[in-house]
């Protein structure tokens, strides 16, 4: 690769913005159609190693490769035309090296040719967004480490969006009132003769188990944002009827296929933003290395699960959220016309 | 859910009409284009427990959980804005709880929150058919219990048809002769110490066993319409050449990929009727907790093998139908030049 | 069916063309937009089986059942409205009886009941292009033998151009520079009390382990033209910047999720070429059962990889390609803006 004997980029005509990344399933602030002409977005990512419980219950827990330290790592959110500026640094307390692949960039592995550190080291990495839609980013080391990053969770998603936002396949705007962004993270966590799961005192310790774990092809767990239950109970979302919320859905290695159990998706950008949104699906398909979006706007009160429709995953592997909206019933789109009551046999 | 205390729903004008279900992989008589406007259909469905044949071969057997008997349960037909309501019964010989979500319904879980019923009740749930398309329905009592009822057969479709009839991408009409109605059904039944099939004596005592079994996410059987072979032999679905099938297929669980052997897609719709028909497909897909439907008209006579083209499941778990042409060969597509014959080493 | 009392096909004014059939991963001689009217195409394939290495690390290697002795077969390419004409011969040296089915064709399971040939045996098959789009071919013998046939490699890509050309969604003609094709296979070879690969004397001889290996879905290498690193290394593809590359995907049983790290589907056709392309892809789906086709241009320098985007099937059990990229850096597009460094605690 030629980059050190490449010419200089002019980048005089941009103005420089920074953006707070913040942890998921919220989204960092920004604009929905662009203000002005084309930035460079300023970010900071740290890739963090550290001990998570994946599932309470039976306290399985990994030694996690995050960025920011959540899996999946933050929501970045820039349109099409802006450059990312990201600097990255590798704590010093770090076992391990790092990197980052963005599916959204152009060239060297994604960015990733580029950005190999060691503990304690940082680089600074810039490149342009070129293509509008969602994308997947995640560590790739090299070689098995790529899975193994990839299914300790070191792995997000970026939205680029179009400059003037979304639209309906009309080409009318269409737009969000709130994100909901989940990371469907499959982890292959290695099991002792007993049948417990095995502990590791740090990070890096489990890779020949993890690596035997993941040739199976059969997650232990697969979650929405690190753990069993992130999204459900405290964790889980709120809502209001009428409000509009868009679905950003990271799934960095497994394919999936999610549902909103009691709604639909109105607007479903499976592929790209420059393809026209598919509507009135019941289930998408998020593809294993890909992040997708989904539009709906809430006519019915009541608790809603958003799941991956493989319902032993679902319900058994983890890869189950909540969200609670708030609001007026509506007997008009449906009713419980007569209780459940006893029928002579 | 502020259901109790909601506006009561004002239903004058709307024509009432009862829908008689049929078994699969039959059709409910039904109008393409609606005659008139949107209705209240009637509809009545009893959840049916009872031991069922998964393949005579090896006599494996499953305790199947059922709706009107059926695996899958009896497809619907509705057009968009037509009210569905469903008169639901648990008999009282169950052993256990049941629900039903309807994919294609909005608020309530689908439904599921105001449709649980024990043994000896009934309910009876009405909502507005508002998206177009074909969905999947199932019970999902909450839980593990939800993949444990699916994989147990209790799920079917709904297909929700435009008011004036399914279209071409440029919006020429699009008519069919039958219907093929297939559900897709992966099993995981548990296996004993000595590599046999399990029984069991009656509903829900597989419980334990069937979890650790959904667990390896590795069904033991994959077929359609409840056993291997039901749409085989005696089972085979018959047509002539110049008919138009339109093959409606529930995978209420996995992942699918279906082809016509020997024919193809001629116009699918893999997500809703909003969306255009995909075209000239050899594949399509069906993604796990969805129904879709494929349209073709055959050309030539013969024996056509709809299968799941991961052929491993086509032809070990079960997941093949075959469908019985009538009519006259056409050499102009295809023609056996020369019969097998020897040649010179 | 009645193919000996059918009408006989008037092929007058249809010119006879030879296509001679090449290695993968590259195609034959071809015109992107059909020159003059439908021809009938001959080509010429032998049902060999060879001991092939799987992955020359461990040893692993199969009697691989193939089209003209490469995994996958060959690419065809014609022009919607084409003939195809298929002289095929069995060696007098194998083992067992083969035949074949093209997605593409219409009738007699897409040939695969007008094929049959034993050792020593040929046929000739002609058939019709009416579907325009990538599809994929196979050996198809019957029952449990047409997953083993598949899954020893047995299968190929016949690409059917437009007669006028590949477009966009805008009817603007689309043309590459050179084709990439390449088949994704997943094998299952067994695995002895040692946890040895099995090693076998003749074709066929490993069927019943092979079809226990398979009924666990969970493939023990999956890999691109036939081989753990077949496309990287020596065997990686070579192309400049500003080229464009069409890849041709063929995966005949299961499902894949390509993604080109450093670049992305600019145009994408994953099911025919009658819909217009998905573009700005990050990762794309090969339905298990199809071929599928991406452009794309290259932009930057350097080695891209050619991934199942399933990590874990990509670098653990083989399917990776490689394309090395000669030209210029981009800063433009990219750049180490800090090359990595330490920074203070
Ligand atoms: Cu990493
Ligand atoms: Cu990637
Ligand atoms: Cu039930
Ligand atoms: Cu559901
Ligand atoms: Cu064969
Ligand atoms: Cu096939
Ligand atoms: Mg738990
Ligand atoms: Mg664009
Ligand atoms: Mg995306
Ligand atoms: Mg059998
Ligand atoms: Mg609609
Ligand atoms: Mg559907
Ligand atoms: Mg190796
Ligand atoms: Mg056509
Ligand atoms: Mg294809």
């Amino acid at each position: 690769q030629a980059q050190s004997s490449a010419k200089p980029v002019d980048l005089s005509g941009y103005e420089r913005v920074k953006q707070e990344l913040v942890a998921p399933p919220y989204a960092p602030k920004h604009d929905q159609v662009a203000q002005g002409g084309p930035k460079i977005v300023e970010i900071e990512m740290d890739t963090t190693e550290r001990l998570m419980v994946v599932d309470e219950d039976t306290g399985a827990s990994i030694w996690a490769l995050t960025y920011n330290g959540s899996v999946p790592g933050p929501l970045i959110i820039v349109h099409e035309g802006d450059y990312v500026e990201l600097t990255m640094r590798n704590p010093h307390d770090s076992q391990m090296e790092h990197n980052i692949d963005f599916h959204a960039s152009t060239g060297a592995l994604g960015g990733g040719g580029l950005t190999h550190i060691y503990p304690g080291e940082k680089v600074v990495l810039r490149w342009k967004a070129t293509k509008a839609g969602c994308f997947t980013y995640h560590c790739a080391p090299g070689g098995a480490m790529i899975p193994y990053h990839v299914c300790h969770g070191m792995n997000g998603a970026i939205m680029v969006l179009p400059r003037d936002g979304l639209k309906d396949k009309d080409g009318n705007p269409l737009k969000y009132d709130k994100i909901a962004y989940m990371g469907e993270q499959d982890y292959y966590l290695p099991i002792d003769e007993d049948g417990n799961f095995k502990q590791y005192a740090i990070a890096g310790e489990d890779y020949p188990d993890s690596i035997a774990a993941m040739a199976t092809l059969t997650p232990t767990h697969q979650v929405f944002n690190g753990a069993v239950g992130a999204l459900t109970g405290p964790g889980a979302l709120k809502f209001n009827v009428g409000e509009t919320v868009l679905m950003v859905h990271n799934s960095c290695n497994v394919d999936s296929r999610p549902h909103l159990i009691g709604g639909h998706g109105d607007y479903v950008w499976e592929t790209s933003f420059d393809v026209a949104p598919l509507t009135s699906m019941e289930t998408w398909f998020v593809r294993g290395g890909s992040a997708a979006a989904a539009m709906y706007t809430f006519e019915q009160p009541g608790v809603y699960a958003y799941v991956n429709h493989n319902l032993i995953i679902a319900a058994i592997k983890g890869a189950t959220a909540h969200f609670v909206v708030e609001g007026e019933w509506n007997n008009a789109l449906m009713e419980q016309v007569t209780a459940p009551e006893s029928f002579e046999a």
